[in-house]
């Protein structure tokens, strides 16, 4: 049905395994299988498609060439020197071929020129020793605070968990731990189980032995060495005891039943099957005038590809590009936590689907495939694709001898990614008008602090717990083509106006116009949203006016009221990993080298990221060029 | 199933005639039947119930006190003097009982001080006489430049509708008119119509032989007096003709077929019936742990009044106050439109639902009485109630040995207003969280202005069309209280901070808290809502906190993206009658003095309003009060 290859999509396992072999034979690589590796060895961190370039893939798309050549992205960990590394490889053409396959390192597509990364929690299993090792030495502290120990022991009630990311601090590595209360139940609970008692280790080095605990921190308390912490626990005068685990953190229903809520509710139901086509083997998808491809890529999930509606395409590409959860807190560890959940693989957490829950029940399941640890995982039902009648009529009108009404229908992709804790349910949407709607819900557990008596970080919402204040900014990328790559960035403001008009009389008129202009340059075009919704904008074809003299084009605006950028300023957290969340809405020239904002091991080294989008702005026109938000 | 009456229930079909025939005793009322009366007679505008007092009202629904008398608010339009009239009246108690039943002014609600404004079009016939006779002594130049004639004969092609509001200038009263081609097919496409040229009476007096034409408009053009006008045509460079009726207006489905589309999409089913109770005798509706009673009130539709959660008020008053639509335009008539849709009669407008497109065919219909023209009117299912399943889980949660997730079933009681070319969807959602939202929608035929060249106004979208910029700002008032009357505002902030915190080694860190304050005095609690959302709004109960020490409440905040105060300052169309839409939410003190927003016929005065939204603010506490939102 595919009317063309899906160029976009993932390796196969066959590519997957070719190479793997491929890259364990290359002597210089000096690889090691994941299952027979220590932390000093090198290692296949993933392997993913490398995305075609735009100019290539266009081509292909509309008939004017071939398909790409296949090239696989490899991620490899480098752990046998003493400072180890990422570094990104690409490896093709596929399929692997004696003489014709090379690998080489992939640095074009990351502004600091090198597709490389320095990592600085490489010997994971030393940092924990180490720090089941603290535990020990103060577990008659854990037990007096917490009712617990953390020492690697079977009987330990309490874990130790660090931040995320590291703090770097000149040239010294260093990472806030925190004991959390052990789950007792079904329920992995530990993010709200928080205990307070914090330690701050200096990991500075590949020698566990020059490790040191540098730091100690309890309900709003600091001592700078163990000792003053030993001293120091002796004259607290609030002793809140730990979080708790009980019924209270189970997901399951409790409480009294609700009215009626024995009877079965509302359920959609597709009387003559579903009304779109899903080609399987080309993850292809067509409903009503839309068509388009999907991929999935293991850090950043599902992606659409080829967006078209009649046949014209209208959008080259749209996908998640990175999900930061931003803390704050009074407390160090909570503080320093700003997780970018693409590195824990946001593809490879698109599990199995509730049929009925997570979807409706006749919705069409489809699978994901990835690769984890060298081996090719596949995902049942990890996406879902339906249609739903939102429940009310996208146009009415009534007059005295006629009405009209339209049922709102609306296509929906959807997959949920559950990334520890948390469970993110993304979900397109196509609708009859031609508005393409992308959402996210976030469910699952808070990651809670613990309440240490004032309120400047959250609410308090359990015994000893605080809801903890977070922010959270997700980044999308969107290429939009309209009638063609070179668009132009509209901008239409309501603005109010005080006006003498011809047939005012003279007298000036409290009013209000519309401004358009073009935001033409780079240098303008990192967006807020504006207040009170007064300006719009949209991606439209100045070189294509309609009938009527106007541009055509596609207006982008916000879904729902709690679109947000980043609150923090300049975080101390994230350093420079994730600049793109600083603004709403970004706009800039399409380039080969600028496929991603965000690069998923960017928090490894968050001063020195691979990508740091503030480096994509360079002052480059936006007047009809083709743009990407 | 009620627990108590319903005293906040319309008039019944008997309280109607009851109140009808006691007016119309009254000799000094000199009440004219309105089928019988001419543009000189006194006459019921309407009747409803005089929702009422708060401390009246909570005597009763908590036991403490008997049901309030019941009252009717009578409008009368008194007509027999040269400065026509509307006055409020409240009669009763009813039932009408001799001697025991008075009519007096109904004053004490009105911020003017009474419940009277004046009205300046009750010579409606002789206006609209008045402007086909300006029509033929123009038919020569109608014909020329639009193809057609007004001048009341049975082929006109053309008829003419004027401004609402009308423009009031010192002591001069004008209203601009505009020739609209007539629809030619089975819609009433006139709003889409407008063919520019435009004419404006001085319509001072009630002497019809004293009215005239004082300026003239077309194309951007204006001459001031129907001389210079005929004149002025002649010199015209530009003829672009009228907007002409034809299939582009159709509300129909048009155009090629979409793929699929024969085949039927999804519905929803109620495999066990509805889980919701309705009492129709009081109109009292239970849902899981919600209950409520509503109202439906001639000029502004469906109330909702005495929400509890598991028995316990939360919200005394819940419903639409007025819906405002305001233009702009370059040419004078819409640069004069302001309207204010309560003057139609968003109730009245309720009309029969379209099963299966309105709301889903599981939905519970219930029907609506007016009074109109002194007759009691059914609307037949006008309200719809269902419970429908959103298709996507309010909760859920993975882990590797457990999942756990939640339907996200919403009750929703619904009905559509169709004032004239537009349809409002208006609706209240019960959501299994606790939350409780308000959605408008918008459908039906925009209000078109005439194309004339620039892009100032709106985007050039049919012929001779421009889509006509404006601002829609509907009003809602919620009284919640919780826990009791007396309740405070909180307001929660995001606030980037650098701070040095005692374990960051002296060093600031760039990160965020959480500002909580309370707004204490009316003087500061006009909000606009912070740009990125970064403040929140809380109805909270200081006196009863929770076992956390936390004040229970409720979070109020922007469903969509699209939440808008006006854009217009000071609007010359508006004067003083529409100040609550200057900002997105407003806190006041209660009083039984100051029930409502607005004033459905504000708009005959608009510099002179009954309710001056304005003058609610003087700076009464908000600390622990009654606060109305
Ligand atoms: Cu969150
Ligand atoms: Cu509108």
């Amino acid at each position: 049905m595919a009317p063309t290859k899906n160029i976009f999509q993932g390796l196969t396992g066959h590519e997957y395994a070719q190479v793997t072999t491929y890259l364990h034979q290359q002597k210089k690589l000096n690889l090691t299988a994941v299952v027979n590796s220590t932390s000093w060895d090198n290692v296949i961190v993933t392997l993913d498609l490398l995305q075609p370039n735009k100019t290539d893939a266009l081509a292909y798309l509309e008939g004017r060439g071939p398909a790409p050549a296949r090239y696989a992205r490899a991620t490899l960990q480098f752990n046998s020197q003493l400072q180890p590394y990422i570094q990104e490889y690409m490896v093709g053409p596929l399929p692997v071929k004696k003489g014709l396959t090379r690998y080489e390192e992939l640095n074009y597509i990351f502004t600091s020129g090198r597709g490389r990364i320095n990592v600085y929690n490489a010997d994971g299993d030393a940092i924990a020793a180490f720090n089941l090792k603290v535990g020990s030495e103060i577990q008659d502290i854990t037990k007096l605070l917490l009712n617990g120990t953390a020492t690697g022991a079977d009987d330990d009630k309490l874990l130790i968990a660090g931040s995320d990311p590291l703090t770097h601090s000149g040239d010294r590595i260093y990472q806030w731990n925190e004991f959390y209360f052990a789950h007792t139940g079904e329920f992995f609970s530990e993010t709200i189980l928080p205990t307070s008692l914090q330690f701050k280790v200096d990991l500075t080095g590949r020698d566990p032995s020059k490790w040191k605990v540098v730091g100690w921190y309890y309900d709003g308390h600091y001592w700078p060495t163990t000792a003053a912490f030993r001293k120091g626990v002796e004259t607290l005068t609030r002793r809140p005891g730990p979080n708790v685990d009980g019924s209270w953190t189970s997901t399951d229903q409790q409480g009294d039943k609700l009215p009626r809520d024995h009877l079965y509710p509302p359920i959609s139901i597709q009387p003559e099957g579903p009304r779109f086509g899903v080609d399987r083997e080309q993850n292809y998808i067509e409903w009503m005038d839309f068509s388009f491809f999907i991929s999935n890529q293991k850090e950043t999930g599902l992606q659409l590809h080829d967006i078209r509606y009649k046949g014209e395409r209208i959008i080259y590409e749209f996908g998640l590009q990175e999900a930061l959860a931003h803390y704050a807190s009074q407390d160090p560890l909570h503080a320093s936590s700003a997780y970018l959940d693409s590195s824990y693989g946001i593809g490879t957490s698109q599990w199995n689907l509730v049929d009925g829950f997570d979807c409706p029940s006749h919705a069409t399941y489809l699978n994901t495939t990835f690769y984890i640890s060298e081996t090719t995982h596949v995902h049942p039902n990890s996406l879902c694709l339906f249609e739903y009648d939102t429940g009310y009529p996208i146009q009415r009108h009534l007059t005295s001898n006629h009405v009209s009404a339209s049922k709102n229908i609306v296509f929906t992709i959807r997959s949920v990614s559950t990334v520890g804790n948390y469970d993110y349910l993304f979900e397109y949407s196509f609708h009859y008008d031609g508005s393409i709607a992308v959402t996210v819900r976030a469910s699952g557990y808070i990651q809670g602090s613990f309440w240490t008596g004032d309120g400047d970080y959250g609410f308090h919402i359990h015994d000893n717990l605080s809801g903890s204040m977070h922010d959270h900014v997700i980044n999308f990328k969107l290429d939009l083509d309209i009638k063609g790559r070179k668009n132009s960035l509209l901008k239409t403001e309501f603005v109010p106006i005080t006006q003498v008009y011809p047939w005012s009389d003279g007298q000036p008129i409290n009013t209000m116009k519309v401004n358009r202009s073009y935001i033409t340059s780079e240098d303008d075009s990192k967006i807020t949203w504006a207040k009170n919704g007064v300006a719009a904008y949209a991606v439209v074809n100045k070189d294509k006016l309609n009938s009527f003299g106007e541009a055509p084009g596609y207006h982008i605006f916000p879904n729902s009221g709690s679109t947000a950028h980043l609150t923090v300023q300049s975080s101390s957290a994230l350093g420079q990993s994730a600049n793109w969340a600083n603004h709403n809405l970004y706009a800039l020239q399409h380039h080969d080298t600028e496929p991603k904002s965000a690069y998923a091991f960017n928090s490894h080294d968050l001063h020195h990221p691979a990508v740091n989008f503030d480096e994509f702005f360079n002052g480059e026109s936006l007047d009809q060029e083709d743009i990407v938000l």
